[in-house]
């Protein structure tokens, strides 16, 4: 199998996960910068144009990183970070959507349409990226509260939850468009997780 | 258990996926043009104020409607409508979130920012829902150059990322802000998941 990617927090998800699970891959890198994405051969992998793709061996290809994920996940299930039983599946999908709706699709929003980062492509409207920004920081008191109860976010159990908000945050920090407030709770988690040897798989 | 819920697209998913599985659920009803959602009673049950929850019998809460869903799959295993295989799970995935993120989003983007319907809780930025409704409709053609391909978007079987688009779509009509072009293929499958016993499910 090989990993067709660029940097990305979407590439990061993956290769975080990959470490986790202890799985190596051969890495194809795709140039978003000049547009390559949206040409016709990369078109045919995804055509949704986006990043990471996943190529199968028999030829065939899957995207978006959490299926791809989920997909490493069923090939290694050791150690599960999508959950076992049917309820720490579950929690760990609430988890995981609320990392990205209310938190990610924020950042994502506020940084395009800031910063205008993929303006030969889509239109960026930056009353809508400042509004973005505003939301972004509240939506994480809500994991704030949360991991005052549990280790992780979906209780004591590492997932791909916590990939997913924990690379968000660091994106937010990097690209600096969103201000991320300081919460006890949400800070002890970071500090974690950026302790565990997967954190800067890269 | 019970079913927390408004009338509403999650809703709706939720619905069409407990008729394919024979589940029934005792539903209690949560005024969210009053803002029910987000006031303390409610946010106790889910603090992303959204609606559906699924209340379960200890007295736990599980929110977002994918996970109610993956909760149900669990328990009620068939018909499997998130896949059984690794690689059924992650095509699955794949076209859900291609459902979601591409379409959806856009659709609840124009449907909040062009008509204000949420503007005393958020703040709507009109700009932003025209560039939404111009894009949506143009995300439509990967769904069926796939149902040119394939019977269901994720081959074969029915599964919840038919149940996604699906109900996206029908959404979009309702509520007028999205044009929805006329796709072959797409128009077929339309008329083939509306057949089905469980599309009516409210």
């Amino acid at each position: 199998m090989k990993l067709h990617e660029a940097p990305s927090p979407n590439a990061r998800r993956v290769h975080v996960f990959m470490a986790e699970k202890g799985v190596e891959l051969e890495r194809v890198a795709v140039d978003i910068r000049a547009g390559e994405n949206i040409q016709n051969d990369y078109l045919a992998k995804n055509p949704a144009g986006r990043v990471p793709v996943l190529e199968l061996d028999d030829g065939s290809f899957l995207s978006e990183s959490v299926a791809i994920c989920r997909y490493l996940e069923g090939l290694n299930p050791d150690p599960n970070l999508f959950g076992a039983t049917p309820l720490e599946a579950a929690t760990i999908e609430m988890w995981g959507r609320r990392a990205e709706i209310n938190f990610m699709s924020n950042v994502a929003g506020a940084f395009r349409n800031i910063t205008g980062f993929f303006k030969d492509r889509e239109t960026p409207v930056k009353e809508w990226g400042e509004v973005c920004a505003e939301v972004a920081p509240k939506t994480l008191t809500m994991f704030d509260e949360q991991l005052d109860q549990t280790e992780y976010l979906a209780g004591a159990q590492f997932s791909i939850a916590d990939i997913t908000l924990g690379i968000a945050l660091d994106f937010a920090e990097m690209v600096k468009v969103v201000t991320i407030p300081d919460l006890t709770n949400l800070n002890r988690w970071r500090a974690q997780i950026a302790e565990r040897p997967s954190w800067g798989a890269s």
